[in-house]
């Protein structure tokens, strides 16, 4: 944050010149009431979700406010996605530096208002504070599903097909690119910005609820998020390192030095979706992805028994992943 | 925090140890899914409220682990009281500074089971995170509340009586007592407790939904959250001073320094309920509240016009309030 401090608003009027005009759903009063109002629609399960970024952890602190505002809201989005719910709102919770301005300030609410619009969701309340430490942010969203189709993570079934969205290790290495334990190399421009700015798959939540077993969003690392699905699901899962998207840089760096791979497959921060579908289902669903922008590849199988899933290699030789999954712990 | 660092477990340990026995919910898959579901039923609305609260700004570093719990989930059943829902349960985002402890985070988490059990309310989500800074602990809270029935800010009308719960400024004066600019007199244990652990008024929810005519929880400072009522329902009040309820405690310190009136009437987290009933209902009101347990003193009343409460002194005379209302900002 910016080392100028010029007469800095109160509490108040930094939620009336910053936050009111985020809050344009009836129910949020204006921020003017102690809580918010959802009335409910029948037919419709609600799905609520938490996630808390802190300085240092999930951001640095001279990211641009607005990325830092935009990557909050859409960390929550994307466990949303996964559970095919459509978002509708928001309660943040800002907890301020002791040297935050209000040029900050308005950067993070105006990262707030083009994801907004972009999602078709509004803020319905929240907190702001000064805390001692750096600057968190812990936003809850709120979505709506029809009455009974949330997808879980449990409902993985033996033979269904392993899906991922997109491309898988961006981010992480984006971030160690950040960090300078990387060199960079043409296309690494594009990992940065997947460390920085999540995308998560609001478009892909509809065909989810239609044609996957289960779902999560990878935000831990592919392969420990797997391990997730398969302890609860109560099943295996086997992985195809070579069926593994890759973005082109990621495909470079890799190449140039196969000991990324476990990082590629352990590291955090993709925000891709994790879903199994019945083989039966996997041409309607990639078919289906497509026609709504998002990439679906196949990378894998549910077995049978209990365990970590393995990933093999073109050889059919498992690949052993040093490291464990990435946390933000 | 002690300062001793055991080997320490890692984020899914703490889960499965500590949380995931609070996430009693079916709807919560055990804090085993990204999201928590929650089953809508017929004719009720549901109200949402976050509140955060940091160290050295909230609560005191050395204030035991289950206090501080305890504390991050009042203050937000609090707001669900005053707008007359019932809560039915919570989203936890915790900060976790470098140097926490197993010891630490199971003293934090029986103090969120006994008051999940005093309250009747339940862990859905969250998230857990290291931070650079001191601890911070988000919560958001969930309520229901029949159609149309939650107890807004706004609806307070000219003539209407404003009463008020319990009694106030005993924590303001319990934070000064702890911070040592203020001498203990016979009592003031009683004023300590007051702000080390707030009495959410749950039990008052449904007599609000009754009688009130508007309603908010007293955070910020008696006059100063009444001004809000004003504000939004377009309205003036005058309270009376010598009808502002005080304990004992509070009674002598203000009798042996009147300088102390304005920290009374401004001072933050009496977590009482500032509410307004119709003339005709405030007998009915106090009785209601009394058979919850719940003692509400009439203080004033609602008049025409626009702008800030005006306090009198037993002479007809406004009182000064020097100093604006508390903020925990």
């Amino acid at each position: 944050m910016a080392a100028k401090q010029a007469r800095r608003p109160g509490e108040f009027e930094l939620i009336e010149r910053y936050f009111r005009p985020l809050a344009a759903d009836p129910g949020a009063f204006g921020l003017g009431d102690d809580a918010a109002l959802y009335r409910q629609r029948p037919n419709e399960d609600l799905v609520v979700s938490a996630d808390m970024i802190a300085e240092g952890v999930h951001f640095f602190p001279d990211d641009p406010p607005a990325s830092i505002a935009r990557k909050a809201l859409r960390v929550n989005l994307s466990d949303l996605a996964a559970k095919g719910a459509a978002p509708f709102g928001y309660l943040l919770s800002l907890a301020l530096p002791g040297d935050w301005t209000e040029a900050w300030v308005r950067g993070f609410a105006a990262g707030l208002r083009s994801d907004q619009a972009r999602y078709g969701v509004t803020l319905l309340g929240g907190d702001t504070i000064r805390a001692a430490g750096g600057l968190s942010i812990s936003v809850t969203v709120i979505g709506r599903v029809p009455k009974g189709r949330m997808v879980l993570r449990s409902g993985a079934r033996a033979a269904d097909i392993v899906c991922v969205s997109g491309t898988v290790g961006d981010a992480a290495l984006g971030l160690r690119l950040r960090q300078g334990s990387l060199q960079p190399v043409a296309g690494t421009g594009q990992l940065l910005g997947r460390y920085l700015l999540p995308r998560p798959r609001v478009a892909l939540a509809p065909v989810l609820r239609r044609h996957a077993t289960s779902a999560m969003d990878v935000s831990d690392g592919l392969v420990g998020d797997l391990a997730h699905i398969c302890e609860v699901s109560g099943v295996g899962a086997e992985v195809d390192l070579a069926a593994v998207p890759l973005s082109a840089a990621a495909r470079r760096l890799a190449a140039s030095d196969p000991a990324l791979i476990p990082l590629i497959l352990n590291g955090g921060d993709d925000y891709e979706i994790l879903a199994t579908v019945r083989k039966l289902s996997l041409g309607r669903f990639v078919a289906s992805a497509k026609a709504v922008g998002v990439a679906v590849t196949p990378i894998g199988r549910i077995v049978r028994g209990r365990g970590p899933p393995v990933v093999m290699d073109p050889g059919g030789h498992p690949v052993s992943l040093t490291g464990h999954s990435h946390t933000h712990f």
